[in-house]
């Protein structure tokens, strides 16, 4: 058996350090890293490219609304045309980033706001897939499961992955539960790596109240940007591992061949 | 005898209209597109693409210093890593544009300051360079003939091609007439068309008061921002073809071959 | 009987320019200067307070949602306490760059999609508000008639200022008709001047089908940013003034005192 | 003996934090805030007001040129015109969310490559005096000490206040040792406190080599960026105290009435 493990990186910006990127570098085997609209100006990127290069880590561009200020977590409602354009835009300023630094962008993600409302309308979903698409078909979409990210990424043909979240519960509908609420946050790597372990057996999302959604699950999504979200990445790591779970790059996934 | 000719174009941003590209597009050859930096957001670069694909004119990245608000005029000091980067950014952003919308990014032509800055500034330009070249080494360098961009592009082994101004004089030193002086620009078609001629017969730059310094022409820069300066262009490239020259895009001119 | 004509101005940025400034300004009384974060960079600013009082044109603040590339027209959501610091920063721009040129900031007008989304959300409109009153509470709040903006300004004790449009039609709810539907704009002087005074002497939105909607009116907006706005607004002015109805700066209003 | 203790704050941005503000302001009598323009959005404004206004200490406009990217370090070069406006606007921008949160801004301090750049060139330094004096003359003008900016604050009649850093170290000719040298910064509280006070007694910059370079001395910077930053600005004020030198806030120095 054999899984991903993949986190946001390279979002720091200018003079503003953000996350423990050589830290969770170890721990991952792909970085969707920032594009320069809600994190990550192009010295930024070229330094966590090099860095996901010399640890062996795949690439992926993170593209986001163009929201510095709000880190790309504020709703912008836009045109589908340019939405498109303002995805294709982000996939190609790291493609040209990483070519220049030995590295080559294979999948998108998309941040913030611009997934977590694509993730219920399926127009924007297929905006952004329509621009993944046009840029290269070959990229592979990572999407959080079930959402119209997914059924857009299959709707399209692209290779899509989709991720559930180490350090997050869900509710019995299958999404996160909101941050808001208590108990939408795991810190404890035993929890995080069982509940992971039971999802990834059963290949389903499974809610706090123990509700079954079956699911594909190509991909786990931890997080760098505290100490004990960096512990809980660790431990997952070497329980699935322990588990004699393969943890591959995503474009090495069979599923994604 | 053939030549190119060029123009920047898709300097529009947002809800502001910059320049008359339709009337442009169908005078040039080869068309230097705006990349985000000093004008062009990605929707204006869709649409700019898309109407040189439609008139078959070769497209180029044209960077500048991250500096919408001063239109890429000022003069902004960062380390040459960072320059790289800014400008690897910037042509990764338009040929994820281009690839979207059926075109392809041929050549790349520094925007305002950062083009002046780095045409007497030595480690300026090969920076501009190295990055062009770590991005594509195929990418034509389209630069400001006698400059130390020209000399950076031939030393850096790119293909390097040299642009003189339809419709501005020249010192003798071979430097454009500073905007600040009269007769720094050329409203006239028949005298800008003579200019040329004479530039490209003698393959010298020429200076108000007769001075040649010899120099390789590639191309011919056009502006298309004011009603007299797409005359200026019109008259030029129609009088070019009547003494039998043959306008050409940037990659098929035989020198970059 | 007496009303204030106010305009959306310095609408420029950067080397992109935006209406025409100068002719309207013969015909206003009011201007809404917008505050860099739609249009209007401090060099825009400066030059549209000079112009303003050059005019002996009164001079209000037209903050915006941070979105330059959309012109102020996305919808952006952000936090009620966000927004409040938004606004009291731009007005604070603009006051300053005011006072350096011999002008007065004497009322708010929010611009674009923080207007629209303002007037039916409760919320929005009472942070917008919230905002003026703890920079200045003798600020004039200029805002469309009949709408949570008017609300809001009362129940805050601000002196509140309702406005129609005179080159928009209304529908019978007394609500602007969408752009998206044919008549919504008016483009014949003759007909926008008549729909205003009506309006003025009944006191009362009156929508395309003829309904009424009982309304205070202080002020009508009018735009500069084609030729046949200027137009019209030139003929609603010289039709009102015809009419014997003084056309007075918002300040100067006597609702206002 | 009285003399006044300042440091740079607000200086985060967005989802990035910068410094440890509410450890300086325990230490510090006088807060130089960012404006937006190199950190500092108007939430981060507001909540450094807040902050400053719960610790007693005088709140100073901090501007910048506009550079998020760069924090404000990179060199920009813009008419003289343009930068009195771009001064202005901070300033106004600040002077609102102080009014909107019981604070009041009492002094203007430029900040990196803004200040760098103007205490060399004479004609920047009196830029940015005219446009704090066209803004509100009783502002004070905090800056480096010995530098075109104190001659343009004096020559523009505006109340002056002079600053020496507690933690780094001077040439001969009285500027700061650059940062690219050995012996640039002092990390240890001992010998910052043993510089400034024999500094404050002689009332001169007195460089490594022990030159003496005689200037009024008002004020003290110290920077709250990095643990032993704090820990060195603790150590001067508490050993200021207890040499009996009173520390004041800006306007509260005699020198200021």
């Amino acid at each position: 058996m054999e899984v991903n493990i993949n986190s946001d990186l390279g979002e720091s910006f200018g003079a503003w350090k953000m996350g423990d990127d050589p830290s969770i570098l170890k721990i991952v085997r792909t970085a969707n890293v920032a594009c320069g609209f809600h994190a990550g100006d192009p010295l930024v990127m070229t330094d966590t490219v090099k860095l996901a290069v010399a640890n062996d880590v795949s690439i992926g561009a993170h593209p986001s609304f163009l929201d510095i200020q709000g880190f790309g977590r504020r709703q912008i409602r836009m045109s589908s045309k340019e939405l498109e354009a303002t995805v294709a835009y982000q996939i190609g300023a790291l493609q040209a980033i990483a070519a220049a630094n030995g590295g080559r962008v294979t999948h998108v993600k998309a941040h913030g706001s611009l997934s977590n409302m694509a993730s219920v309308e399926a127009e924007m979903a297929m905006a952004i897939g329509r621009a993944i698409k046009a840029v290269d078909p070959s990229l592979i979409f990572l999407v959080t499961a079930m959402t119209e990210l997914s059924k857009a990424g299959r709707k399209l043909g692209l290779r899509t992955a989709e991720e559930i979240f180490a350090d997050r519960t869900y509710t019995d509908d299958g999404n996160l539960t909101p941050r808001s609420q208590p108990n939408a946050m795991i810190h404890d790597g035993g929890t995080a790596l069982a509940n992971v372990r039971r999802m990834l057996e059963e290949q389903a999302i499974i809610s706090q109240s123990g509700k079954r959604t079956p699911s594909r699950i190509d991909s786990i999504c931890v997080h760098g940007d505290e100490p004990t979200a960096v512990a809980v990445a660790k431990t997952v790591r070497e329980g699935l591992e322990a588990a004699q779970i393969r943890i591959v790059k995503l474009p090495d996934l069979k599923t994604m061949h």
